[in-house]
């Protein structure tokens, strides 16, 4: 029984509300985000003896999201990268810095009116010393086939009770993220040839597992862009189960569905360039 | 202190998940709905003693949702018109019948390929005897003016804090729901009109309260629409506040919000045609 | 087509999450709360102009919960009662007000310290002009039975598939209000012999239907308790399904459950004292 | 631009609920669990080809969560051990399995009758060739320190609007997972000793931030049991705001608090042994 010891450690501010408004004469422009900031390095003095003089206060690192907002936000990515290595100035032990953003979807209804619709953009930043990382993403994006998609050849064991099918409803809410290789990039377009891919791979791909889709989603990210080094990919399988209508005399050729809660299959995966540089996100 | 008794009661299925898919050669379309079933009628015996002879079980009532959907769908308000018919011929028992349905957005991304996008549409049908009634309505429409909003002129007592505005954010989640007059509709057109009015009227009204908006946005519905009767709007303030920078020795004209959760203003009205027939809905 | 006029309406600052700590020493008491208000009255100007002199702002009804409770909370009838009579002095054109009150549940660890327990009490109180009425209750009660309840003699159709049973189990989510007839209570016990005896009724009652059970629940209530004028209850019947172990070779004798999510029955009704005088609630 | 390959990837099926109902006679005990699967090794075929004979479908393993149940579940971490033992042998490309259970809280309220309680018990195993890890748990654990907790010492900069405190709310929602060290072990009582004093060393550490809090947690749990290698808390804090009640001319000596939603800290840390065995679960 060896003595005790602090090990991995981290905090920050989660969820910081950011609504920012561009005025272009009468017509405007919104930037609605989800802010989260994490810090760590040498924290130690917190956590064993409440020595505060290390720790830069989680209302400090809100009220600079709000304060490096006024000079604007621009894309996610580089409002993230701006943040955390400030956050690496900011106190002499802070040696990590990273910073999560979600950013939600509006689309203009009129100069200075929107509504908000469906999917998020993500971006995450992290920083130590002088070397930087940036994830991109979308979450929520939910998608399905009705037709396209199969399941079969699968091994059968004492608790197998599936049937296989050679057509059924595929249906995922997609979230995705995928890792730049630098930092020289244009956020927006890669960001939007890269969602494209994502839906249009769901669409196209004929489906012999939802194993099959992801890996053709990532895949087709990847070819499309060089800057990335990997995508990864979380599926949950938002089943649809054909109602049996037997019971009352009808037939059901594919066309009646229950849309099941849970439990749901959750599949997960990575798509990488076999020479991209190491991501250096392995922490916590 | 009087004896006891049986007061208003009802029962149902709550939120029946119903996918439907139609096929047009390779051209496939769904029709993605959650389905609550609701009955009334004389049930004092399961209630007073568990005698189930009247009570036409909240199972049957699913399945009943999911077999009829094998005739097809349609628009929203006929399925829940169907179904209410049905149920008050099921049981003798059954004198009062309600059907509420939400259908969800998709977008066609392919022949058979969708992506789910925001709002939802509602409809709730009720019947008792020979008598029916639809109300239609949309939810989770959530819409946003950065300017164009003032508030002002209020009163002010001991416990007032609030200063007036001339230029605020306006943003609320609306959930509307606009009662027919009669049955001979085409719902879909309908529904249409409502929404893009809705929209429309948030947007080109400048409010000097949200109860301003509200008022303009149903009767813009009902002046373009001769058969409603009325509409209900629900509008939760979705209160966006300016960041004081000050302390950072920044200015903030308008650019810089912080979008709370709690509390929030609750503003709700309805707008009416003053001749039109009586609900006969006022059933709990 | 009748011209358009302005229906029911109110408006309030919605979900108000308030703490109160009592000392008494080194002894705290907390009393955590959910305060949303609600007026109604001659608001036609704000919604037809946009004329706000009548309107007591949102802000300032949260700004009133907040100074209220420098006095201290008590029971939470009490704190609604005293928010209600002063909103309708508040503002001449306010007629009546609603104020409704959720209770978080905490348990003791220390003379500081507590935990957050399950279930939560709830209080609405009403007035205009000189009445007021007082409806308790309480939510996300979940309680479940492993036997004593049987569902069977029901009708069947040609949708029927439900088998009869005679052991299953019972499971919901209590959600309950009764009404007081009037204001001199005794809150605190009243509050814990209604949740006592609801409680008591569920566990202690043979159920042929969960009708069955609404109805016991509900009398043994209002037996219990002669200042009570009616009470209402909302009972998801939160399924649990026979998992089917005969594909493994194996039976199951009500011991292996499904727990469903949706759809779930949903089971509503009212129990009243016969003699007891009108709510004088019917306000949307 | 190297080419693509697949990498990290696993596969399961998220959230079976399963109620267990176990008679000793007339008294019934219920085990109320939401059971997570994920298997991980050799499944590159059904990526790329979607060649599924390697996979194990996510609704075999459902059904065998199910019908392992049929056998008693007992401690979740021996229900748990016994799954992912069983899914290493249940495919040929299966090398990997992890098990996460969540367990409810239930009151005993007579011979067969329960309601939920407050907070969750969590147990995760994980199993891989011949070794396997046990991590043990709570989750929704919510609790507040109305005094004994203080923050100041920061450090300020230009962006610090913070004020110090020498007394505030303390207040967090639970989320600890505590690693064992082997798998002889008495898991009941376990669980209800690190339990007991994680709610202990909240209630009776003065805390100074809530890092130090966080610390004396996972000390106290490892202090108090040899057989745990290390612990890791996640800790929101759950900001609870004084509110200004100046304006309305009255003091606050620290009674009345806004209880706010977004953004609130974040707080994550670990405690370990010093040497303690490595924990081999650094798998995605």
């Amino acid at each position: 029984m060896g003595s005790l010891e602090l090990g991995a450690n981290q905090y920050g501010k989660a969820e910081c509300r950011l609504v920012r408004v561009d005025r272009d004469g009468e017509t405007h422009s919104i930037t609605d985000l989800n802010v989260t900031t994490t810090l760590a390095g040498d924290l130690a003095a917190t956590h064993l003896t409440g020595d505060n003089s290390g720790v830069l206060p989680t209302d400090t690192q809100k009220n600079t999201v709000y304060a490096f907002a006024r000079d604007g936000v621009g894309e996610i990515e580089d409002f993230a990268l701006r943040l955390v290595r400030h956050f690496l100035t900011a106190a002499p032990t802070i040696s990590r810095a990273r910073v999560k953003i979600e950013q939600y979807t509006w689309d203009r209804m009129g100069v200075h009116s929107f509504s908000r619709g469906a999917g998020t953009r993500t971006a995450t930043a992290s920083a130590e010393g002088d070397a930087a990382w940036v994830v991109s993403g979308v979450s929520d994006l939910v998608v399905l086939n009705t037709t396209g998609s199969e399941f079969h050849g699968f091994p059968r064991d004492r608790y197998t009770t599936l049937a296989e099918t050679h057509d059924r409803i595929l249906a995922t809410a997609v979230t995705a993220a995928w890792r730049h290789s630098g930092l020289d990039r244009d956020w927006a377009a890669s960001f939007d040839g890269a969602k494209q891919r994502l839906l249009e791979a769901f669409a196209d791909t004929h489906s012999l597992s939802l194993q099959q889709t992801l890996h053709a989603m990532g895949e087709r990210v990847l070819d499309g862009d060089d800057g990335l080094a990997e995508i990864k990919l979380t599926l949950p399988n938002k089943h649809h189960f054909l109602v049996d209508l037997a019971p009352f005399g009808l037939d059901n050729p594919g066309e009646v569905f229950y849309a099941a809660d849970r439990p749901y299959g959750l599949i997960e995966g990575t798509v990488r360039r076999s020479d991209a540089p190491d991501a250096g996100l392995a922490w916590w």
